[in-house]
C-alpha cells in the first residue's frame, strides 16, 4: 500500500492461510480473494493490500480462525456483507479477513418468547420475511435491509428509519454469542425480555464494530405486526420549514414509526434516477408513516399538527402509492450516483433540525459544492450528500478536497448543535480523524482501556472505531 | 462486624472525614451517620458498621469525595435512596458512603427534543409530575417509583410496570455525567436520539450497581402522555392459566403497556393489607394496561385474546376503579409485612412462566413455606414471595433456612427454564452467590478485566453485583 507496511506479515501469514485451509478446508480460505473483501461502500478494497479471507461455515470454523491468529499474533477484520458507510470492514495488508456471511441460518422463531435466534451472516430482511407468516417483525430497518446482515447491524448498532418508535439496533438484541479474540466462544445476555445479571456486555459490544470480539450470532426480539399501516405526505416550501413540522410531531401525541424529510436535492436527484416526479421547486417532503391501533384518529391528529405548521398535507388512500413512495425514498442512496459523492450520517436534538438544514446549504454555497439530504427526522439523523456535479466518481473511493472540506464544516456543525459525529453509520476509519472533537480525552482513554480487557494484544479490527 | 475486619482503616477514615469537612462542609459529612444509610431494603444497614456518610450537594462535591477516596485508597459506596432490594448499597467497615440525595435538580426539560436533564438524586416519579405539564412522561417505572431516585434506576438498570412496551430504564437513558474512581468527571452518550460515537459506555454503566463509576446526571429520553388508556381485569382458575393469558396476548397484536399477573396468595395478601376484596379463592389476576391510539379496538382484541384463554374478562370502565386497582398491586410489596420473608426477582422467557409459577407452589409444598407471586408478566419477570406465616420479621433481615432453600430452589428452577437470576432488582450482594449458575467463567473473568479498566483499585462498591 506505501513504503510504511513492514515486510514481514505477508509471509507470516502465507503460513497461517496454509495452516487455515488444513483446519477449515480449502473452499473455506480462497487462493485469491476477491478484492471486494477488503472494504465497504464506503472506502472499497485496494487491488495492492494483501490479506487472507477467511469464510468459515460454523461457529467453531470462526472460532478456529480466531485461535490461530491469536497463536500468531495475526489482526483480524471481521465483516459482514461490507455494506457499511464508514470504512469499518478495511482490510489491512497482512492481516485476516474474517466474513461471517455464511453463517446465515435462522436457527428459531419463537411468536410466544417473541424472540427469534440467528446466526451473524443473516440477510436483516431476510429475517423479517421469515417472521412475517408468524405475524411478527425484526424492526431495525437500516435502508441497507436488504443487502446487511444482521450481525453487520450489530457491530454497527445500525439504525433505519423506525427507530423513532421502534429503537435501533440495541433496543432489539437481548443476548449474543461472540468469540473473543483468543478464540473462546462467550454467550453474553438472556433469552427473557428483561435481565440484569452482571456488566452488560452485550449493550457493550453491539456497536463496537468489530474491536472487542467477533459476533457469529444473537438472540433478538421480535414484535407482532402493526393491524394497520398509513403514510402520510407533508409539502413544505423549505427543508428548515419541513424540519418544523418534525417539531410540531414531537409536540403532538403522535408518534409515527417513521418520520423522513427529504430535501428539494435529494426529490430532484430520485425523479433523475426513479423517472418519478416527486420534487416540486425548493420544495421539501416529510414522508410519515402511521400504524398500530387507530391510524384514522393518528391520521387526523398528524394533519392538523403538520398543517399548522405550514404543510400541505395528505394522507395516501392507495397502498401501492404508499409503497411506491417508501421505495423512493430508500432508493435516495443510489439516486445521484456515478458523480463524485459523499454521503454524511450525523445527529442533532430534533429541535435543532432546522438550523443544521439551513447551515448545510450555507456550507454548499461556500465550498462550490452541491448539497442534498435526506433525514431520518423523528431522530435527529442527517444524511447530508455532498456532491460535484461535473466530477465523475473514483473508483478508489479518492473525493475531491472541496467535498471534504464542506463535509468537515457539515460535522463540526452538528457537534455545536449538540449533536453527535455518527448518527448510525458508526465511525470505522472514516470518522477517526473527529473522533476527538466528540470525545474527551478521558474518554478516548477508558475506552482504550475497555478495548484492552478483550483484545490486549490489539488484533480485532485494529485502526477502526476507537 | 465480625473479626475479619482488619483493624487500620477506621483510624484513617476518621483522618478522611475530617478532609471531607474540611472541604465541603460540616453538614456535608455528618458527624453520626444515622444507620439507615448503611443498607437498602434488602439488606438493613448493620448498627455496628463504621463508616462516613458524605452527602454532597452538587457533582464538584461527589467528584472531590472520589479524589480524596483515591488518594487513600478508601472503598466507596455510593447510594440513591437506599431503596434497592438486593444489598446493592451495603456499606462496609471503614468505607465512604456517598449519598447523591441532594443531587435533586431536573436541570431541564425539553419537549422539542423529547429529553430531560437530570441530577442523579431526582425521585423517578418527581420526574414525571413535572413532565405532565408538558404533555409528556418519564416511562421507566419500579414499584418503588415514587421513593427511589434515577441514579438508582441507572445503577440497577430498574425495571416496572411498562417496561414490555415502553423498555427497562435502559432505553430511556441517552447520555451519563459520571464521576470515575479518581474524581474525573465523564460525559458519556449523546442529547440526540441516535449516537454510535465509541464505545457505548453509557449502556455499559447503566446496570453496573456503582462498580464502575458514580452517575451523578442523565440526560433521559421524554415520551408524549398517551391520549388515553384503559384498564382490563381478567380472572383466570389458576397462575399457570392466567400465564396462558400471557401467551395469547403475545399471540394478538394487542401491545399493553403493562401486564400484571397477581396469584391468589398475593391477592389474600392485599386484601389483608388494604382491607379490599380482589381475591377469589384460588383465582389469579391479570391486570392489564392499555393505552394510546384506538384503545376501543385495543380492549376488543385484548378481550378477545383473554377469553379464549379460559379468562374472565372485563374492561374497566370507572377510571377510580382502574386507579384503585393498580394501586394495590403496587402495595403488593407492602401487603404481607411483618412476618418472616423474602422477595425475589427472577425473569423467564415468558412461555415458561407457567411452568415456573406451577413449579413454585411445588417448591412452597417441599419446604413448609407459604409462597405468592406477581409477575411483570409481559417481560416473564417473576416476583415470588416467600414465608413463614407464624415466624415475625428479624429486623437484622435474618431470613430461616427454609425461606433461603426454596428461594435457592426457585432461582435455579428459572436457570433452568431458560431464564435469570434477576429480571430488574440487581445482584448487589443479596445474589452473588447464584452469579456462577448463569455467568460462566469466561464472563466473570472478562466482567473483572472491564472493572478494572474503570477502577484498578477496586475501590468502588467493592464486593458487589460482579
Amino acid at each position: 500500500m506505501d513504503s510504511t507496511v513492514p515486510s514481514d506479515p505477508v509471509p507470516n501469514v502465507v503460513d497461517l492461510a496454509a495452516r487455515l485451509r488444513a483446519e477449515l478446508g480449502e473452499e473455506s480460505v480462497p487462493q485469491v480473494p476477491q478484492a471486494r473483501y477488503g472494504g465497504d461502500r464506503a472506502v472499497p478494497g485496494a487491488s495492492d493490500i494483501f490479506f487472507v479471507l477467511v469464510l468459515p461455515h460454523d461457529v467453531a470454523g470462526v472460532q478456529t480462525t480466531l485461535r490461530l491468529a491469536h497463536e500468531t499474533a495475526t489482526p483480524v477484520v471481521p465483516r459482514g456483507a461490507g455494506s457499511g458507510l464508514s470504512g469499518g470492514a478495511t482490510a489491512t495488508d497482512g492481516a485476516i479477513v474474517l466474513g461471517l456471511e455464511r453463517l446465515s441460518t435462522i436457527r428459531e422463531i419463537d411468536p410466544l418468547d417473541e424472540v427469534a435466534v440467528v446466526e451473524a451472516g443473516v440477510i436483516t430482511a431476510d429475517l423479517s420475511a421469515a417472521l412475517a407468516p408468524h405475524g411478527f417483525f425484526y424492526a431495525p430497518d437500516p435502508a441497507s435491509v436488504g443487502i446487511s446482515t444482521i450481525g453487520g447491524n450489530i457491530a454497527t448498532n445500525a439504525g433505519g428509519l423506525h427507530c423513532a418508535k421502534y429503537g435501533v439496533t440495541r433496543e432489539s438484541v437481548l443476548g449474543l454469542e461472540v468469540v473473543l479474540a483468543d478464540g473462546t466462544l462467550l454467550r453474553t445476555g438472556h433469552r427473557s425480555i428483561k435481565g440484569v445479571t452482571g456488566l452488560d456486555l452485550t449493550q457493550l459490544l453491539i456497536g463496537s464494530e468489530g474491536t472487542l470480539a467477533v459476533v457469529v450470532g444473537a438472540t433478538v426480539r421480535i414484535r407482532p405486526l402493526p393491524v394497520a399501516r398509513r403514510t402520510v405526505l407533508a409539502r413544505f416550501d423549505s427543508a428548515a420549514q419541513a424540519a418544523a413540522g418534525v417539531g410540531a410531531i414531537s409536540r403532538s401525541p403522535v408518534q409515527p414509526a417513521a418520520t423522513e424529510l427529504l430535501d428539494a436535492g435529494t426529490l430532484a436527484d430520485i425523479d433523475a434516477h426513479a423517472g418519478s416526479h416527486i420534487a416540486a421547486g425548493d420544495g421539501a417532503m416529510l414522508l410519515v408513516e402511521l400504524d398500530g391501533y387507530g391510524v384514522e384518529e393518528q391520521t387526523r391528529d398528524l394533519i392538523g399538527a403538520l398543517t399548522a405548521a405550514g404543510g400541505d398535507v395528505r394522507a395516501i388512500e392507495s397502498e401501492t402509492e404508499a409503497e411506491r413512495l417508501w421505495e423512493l425514498r430508500r432508493s435516495s442512496r443510489a439516486a445521484g450516483g456515478g458523480r463524485a459523492r459523499l454521503g454524511e450520517d450525523v445527529a442533532v436534538p430534533t429541535s435543532r433540525l432546522a438550523e443544521l438544514l439551513t447551515e448545510l446549504e450555507a456550507i454548499g454555497r461556500r465550498h462550490g459544492v452541491r448539497t442534498s439530504a435526506v433525514a431520518h427526522a423523528g431522530d435527529g439523523n442527517l444524511h447530508p450528500s455532498f456532491s460535484l456535479l461535473g466530477v465523475p466518481e473514483d473508483p478508489s473511493g479518492q473525493l475531491p478536497p472541496a467535498i471534504l472540506a464542506a463535509a468537515d464544516d457539515l460535522v463540526r456543525t452538528a457537534l455545536d448543535l449538540g449533536g453527535t459525529i455518527s448518527g448510525e453509520h458508526g465511525i470505522g476509519t472514516s470518522k477517526r480523524g473527529w473522533l476527538d472533537l466528540e470525545l474527551s480525552p478521558a474518554s478516548r482513554a477508558l475506552q482504550h482501556r475497555v478495548k484492552e480487557a478483550f483484545d490486549p494484544q490489539h488484533l480485532l479490527n485494529p485502526g477502526k472505531a476507537l
